[in-house]
């Protein structure tokens, strides 16, 4: 059995995801795929956005699902009707596809991004923030926790912050539903979104988001498939569908929507990740290598250690750890391009519920026999 | 084993198909899903591309995977770049989900959208198109075989038409791809989309289209992925993908892909649809059913008969054929608005090189007595 350092990139699916999945493909044979669609619609047009609702606190009418968290995400951000010159707030961990989708729609509307400072240690400056927040701030992006960074970023203050203001805001929370509370009420966000694949231990290419109806007319999406509108004539369509579901597209594989319900109820029945004694014992591992160092700005830490070493190349360790059954990954700069602008490329290991102390120990050694 | 005439609907997956994605679902528990990745990463960069390129007679770099045909079509037609004021064409037979992302389009653009009229019996007006062609018409769309309408559309004589003048000329080939000979070159359209789960005998929730280089430059998608681009800075970015793949967003489920290039391999190397006679049998079946009404425009027919009949609605006919254990489907004329506005619901057959001669008995029999 392989350790598994790697679900901050995708995680090994929770039990039941890939049965699930596996007895779909077999329905789809024998009875058709349409037929066995139409078999399984209950979970598939109610189950799993009651189901991934609950996990955020959210009401299943105002779930959609979508390829994957990117998608969510910009499928919700750049059609977003915004007044010209809008001001629009993001973190130095914006993650780059964000980036790059909300230059195009600072460009679309004369706008212009602003990138929220943070004090010394790394913390945002909410003081900043609270000073400076006025009506053209017209959007707030926070990345609850960047892909290359365990830092947890403080979304319920800024929600509590933002509270009575103009500004729509939008957490990415793809590293952290599964392994923190992640409650959209608490958080106080107008949309969120998060991926299948990590820490929700669900299959690969999905996503959803979560998006308060009030902000449903104001998102003008450039096509609707066909089970979310109608078209009325030549020149005119409208939509059927009162949910967050319109701004799905209408095909999808639905083994892959099985395997997520399946992953929202596994996270349902054990909604928690890494024990804090094994995230620390991670942490301490990579401090007390010798030569390593730790990329950690932030208070506050959870589920991703990243590190460089002064030695070794972030693809030696990634091999020698890969030599020693321990998956890690390597991390690009990148990515996060705002706070990893002087990394190009660095080591990132990741823990869940599913890892142990001794998979810590194993880490360990094979750290030290890479770097040896 | 059930009679299946429900390909136009989803296709029974080829052979391999769902033994590729179970065989990858299971690598994905043993290595992780981003190890297991990379280890197939020749099939998922390179052969999925190469091999569905070959299906249609295109360039591995001028295709680009979707989640869906619609996907593919809608990506490519909604962000193309066309002059204010331009002329959008379409035919009667345009797929409803086509016409609103068109309809959003000419809004944007200040356009307008013109249907190619037919010639009495439903064939596509060429002279009609030959005499207003003019600098103004940015785009034609053509359907290549309605979803309802098992006619086939001239797309070779569209191409021959429209060479040479400055529209884009986009073809959605979704229910031809896999039972027709498909060629780009031959049809010498700009862009092509398809999808998956049908014709070519795919996954659900995939799709691919085939678009000309000289076209990336012309369509600006709202935003790009991080396989594809880099943000280069707080306010630039620039798109590092040298193929059509410019298009994708990065996340996709894997065993979906996989299973894609299943599909295709089978395709080419069994590249037909139904045989003839199959499809002869077929019409002649319900032509002499007493009380049906077939709905057939257009000389050229293939592998779906649609009708609807006068004492039985579409739903009695559809589970009635489904206890004699033939799958059928209940189209909705609202799918294809333009040319089937006064028909609410009809029965849809349809036949791959998978059905026989003995299929089309059981059907008949099946027919016969549901409609007793």
């Amino acid at each position: 059995m392989r350790v598994h350092l790697n679900t901050a990139g995708a995680a090994i699916p929770a039990p039941g995801v890939h049965r699930a999945m596996a007895g779909y493909l077999a329905a789809e044979v024998e009875l058709g795929p349409y037929e066995a669609e139409a078999a399984h619609a209950a979970d598939l047009e109610r189950r799993v956005y009651e189901r991934l609702g609950r996990v955020i606190g959210a009401r299943a009418e105002d779930i959609a699902l979508f390829g994957s968290a990117t998608d969510a995400w910009c499928r919700i951000v750049c059609h977003l009707r915004v007044p010209a010159g809008s001001r629009f707030w993001l973190t130095p961990y914006e993650y780059a596809g964000n980036l790059i989708a909300l230059q195009r729609l600072a460009q679309r509307c004369g706008g212009r991004l602003e990138v929220v400072p943070t004090r010394p240690g790394g913390d945002l400056d909410l003081d900043w923030m609270r000073s400076r927040l006025d009506e053209r701030v017209a959007l707030v992006s926070v990345v609850h926790m960047p892909s290359g960074l365990g830092v947890v970023q403080p979304v319920e203050e800024v929600g509590a912050l933002l509270a009575g203001s103009e500004a729509v805001y939008v957490v990415d929370a793809c590293q952290t539903v599964g392994q923190l509370p992640v409650d959209v009420t608490a958080i106080g966000c107008h949309a969120l979104t998060a991926a299948g694949r990590k820490f929700l231990r669900g299959p690969r290419g999905s996503g959803f988001a979560y998006v308060r109806p009030h902000l449903w007319d104001r998102i003008e999406v450039p096509f609707h498939d066909l089970h979310v509108a109608r078209a009325d004539s030549l020149h005119s369509h409208r939509l059927t569908t009162e949910t967050a579901a319109r701004f799905e597209t209408a095909e999808r594989n639905n083994a892959v929507v099985l395997g997520l319900l399946a992953a929202a109820e596994h996270a349902l029945a054990r909604p928690d990740g890494a024990p804090a004694e094994v995230f620390g014992a991670l942490l301490e591992t990579v401090c007390q290598q010798p030569g390593a160092r730790l990329l950690a700005p932030g208070a506050r830490r959870a589920g991703i250690v990243a590190f460089t070493h002064r030695d070794a190349s972030p693809e030696l360790i990634r091999d020698g750890l890969a030599e020693c059954g321990v998956t890690g990954w390597v991390g690009l700069g990148a990515h996060t391009p705002l706070s990893l602008a002087g990394v190009d490329r660095f080591v990132r290991t990741s823990v869940h519920h599913y890892n142990t102390l001794a998979d810590i120990e194993t880490f360990g050694r094979a750290l030290r026999w890479t770097t040896r």
